[in-house]
């Protein structure tokens, strides 16, 4: 069964996005579109979930992701609170269901889970009570999940409909937590052709299978596309040689001004950062008109904000309700 | 003089639960069960101390118990602010006293003090401003009399009355700070026998003078009891060989579903956690139906907010007071 | 072009006292004396920047600062939010620029810039977005223009007219950030006299140029003095032996009560803090009736929230107003 859907098909967690319909999916693209004036504004908050704890949990650093939840968390007034597990009791030798148990009775009512193990947040999820919620922040190669909403997001707003896009995925596939979160998330919305580039070694085994055509010649693969989502080397998790050099990875896969001539006029870049400049993209079309790379970030705020709204919210999550509670 | 009532009798600071007086103790408990109404709902929050500036000294890291006040400041409106002095100008030489004096003078209204030297928060509750409360969060071997509080707020909510009450401590008393704390705070109450349950070498000198009556023998002291509390095993603290080995300790002083046997049918399990899982008690008695060991927790919050809420307010420090200033 | 004014005269960023004219200044010290009343209350909040953020970006560690920073947004109803770049994305080798633009994407309001190479908020507020506001929080040897804000508010309450005042700084003129930061704005306020006393291998080249008399003898600086403003002995920050001894310091540059009475009767002592007693300034001295070293503190959150409200308002940033907003 579908850990992450309640009996009435609601997001119960968000752990993958693997599963969601479509239906749902728009539902939080939807939501998400209602944050966004929000954020616009100079009162950039909502007193959606006032007097609501959220527990940024984190059993690996990373403060960007950190930032943007605590953010998101503020901006829909919730208390949050930022729990880095490699410095608790764990280290008393306390077991991570005991601590659940122990967050869950304080009454906390969600956990952004980060986590460098595969199935982490799936493994919290089927653990915890029936009133707390989970969100996946990435965990190990698996999923992760908000980075994949906020780059549909983003491709939505620029693009408007899926059906008659091609999107090409570049890089290292194998190691990358967000490629197959985006993958489910495209082929879901019924993205017309979704395309990954990358050297046979930083390809999963039977990858097409998820529906995606599969590229080894980046201009090939970038021909005719839409939208360009490249990766970020992650240069710390690969062991081994599976690269010959940098310089030769961005040789044969870094997307260059003379590169992205193959894709369609109005084609737009994506990236999830932190950008590898030099490496996997080049700064001229980083910082060039054609790259939505900084519009991705704002709209990751919204696209959390709507995901701890539907998680925690009794269905009036938009941006628009709790206006009245603060009138009242 | 005992520094942590004023004139009126009023709980100025709070240091340990020696030398509360009974009356006080019951109205720290009144005061936390107003807020157990708080917490259960899902806007958990009251605006009784905001505006108010709370700030977490910690000398010595305790993710958990720093997350307990954090909540509880949060579900009182009050700003927060964590310090970790061991990274702090502590380490350019100035000192703890200069340090304190910086603080108040940013107008800060608490100081919430964990000190692995006994006596710390007493040190600094001599040296605070008039208009400034001290809340101990455990010091040395000394107290933790927040700790404690819940204990016997957890005791109340389950058992009632103290008076019919036979309650035994086990384990590691030499070492816990919670231990003396639960043991003043129950005689204050008025419990009918308080026992310690330890091996001689894990119990403090002339430890009888508290009025408590002492076991070498677990089965003879669990033999009736109403309550059982459960120390953590401070193997962290212990130097020196005062014990032969887990698995012996655990054989003599372990608690089991056969030994829980001895006690009265109804009797209730504790411990402060987190919990040694085999060392001090078995899996199956801390996640049996008789374990109160996630009550604790969930009061933890209750009634650190109840002591927060006396510390700092007027008088008026129910969960029900301040619900006007919302409205008007 | 001053950086940190905008088209109006208004102030934009906080970089540096050099260059900010006197009508300024005095409109800042006024905004911070109309906060004075807000810290001293109970409630010691007023909702002026509701729903900003603020982020305390701070790449060289700093927990006196960076409380000051966050307590004075939090009285402003600020949402605040600590980034220790240290341990950030910045290891994952983003460079600084990419991480500014990714927290403006995140829609941030301010960024409290801490950095040990002089220029660094210089930097940073050349390449923000127009409606980002910067505040130096002290860079390198360079400038800590809070602090001398602070001081200079300080004096104003203390001692009226800046006309009539010799003002002496004595110690580390050298490696101070203080030490400029407060010469700047002594002048630009009229100051009578402003005098440094430090050895010549403290002093900077050309000092005189900012309009000072230098005394390499701390008796003839002292003489008729109204305030005498003590610095920090940067020990951490010297490099090679600029001074024989800090017993030797002591006896030269040391402010004892016997120095002080060179001074005017009613002069006025001030340090930026941590002070190391016994090495610049003796404890008689630090504790006695004529040291306002704490109400220096107290002042430097009002004068904290003045510069916030004031770069991040809308020219309404006294205290009285967003009063109304709460009403509403």
């Amino acid at each position: 069964m579908n850990l992450q859907l309640d009996e009435n098909g609601r997001l119960r967690h968000l752990l993958t996005t693997e599963g969601i319909p479509r239906e749902l999916l728009t539902r939080i693209l939807d939501t998400a579109e209602s944050f966004t004036g929000v954020i616009g504004k100079s009162v950039k908050k909502v007193p959606l979930l006032r007097g609501r704890t959220v527990i940024n949990l984190f059993f690996e650093p990373s403060t960007r992701t950190r930032t943007t939840f605590e953010l998101a968390a503020q901006r829909l007034s919730a208390d949050i609170l930022n729990i880095d597990i490699a410095t608790s009791s764990a280290s008393k030798g306390e077991s991570l269901l005991d601590t659940l148990r122990n967050l869950e009775a304080m009454q906390c009512d969600a956990f952004v889970v980060r986590h460098s193990e595969s199935g982490a947040a799936h493994f919290i999820a089927r653990h915890v009570s029936p009133g707390v919620a989970v969100i996946n922040a990435g965990d190990g190669r698996h999923a992760h999940p908000t980075q994949a909403l906020l780059d549909v997001f983003t491709i939505r707003r620029e693009k408007g409909a899926f059906e008659p896009l091609t999107v090409a995925i570049v890089g290292d596939i194998l190691h990358s937590r967000v490629a197959r979160s985006q993958i489910h998330a495209l082929m879901a919305l019924g993205t017309g052709e979704v395309r990954v580039i990358a050297p046979r070694t930083l390809l999963p085994a039977h990858i097409q299978r998820l529906g995606v055509r599969v590229y080894e010649d980046m201009d090939a693969g970038l021909d005719g596309a839409d939208v360009v989502m490249m990766l970020r080397l992650q240069r710390e998790r690969m062991r081994g040689a599976l690269l010959p050099s940098e310089g030769e990875f961005f040789r044969r896969y870094g997307l260059t001004e003379q590169r992205l001539e193959r894709t369609r006029p109005d084609a737009i870049v994506m990236h999830p950062g932190p950008i590898n400049r030099g490496v996997e993209i080049d700064s001229a079309v980083a910082d060039g008109p054609r790259s939505v790379i900084l519009h991705q970030v704002t709209n990751g705020i919204a696209v959390r904000m709507a995901v701890m709204s539907m998680v925690l919210g009794g269905g009036a999550e938009t941006a628009g309700s709790g206006r009245e509670e603060v009138a009242s």
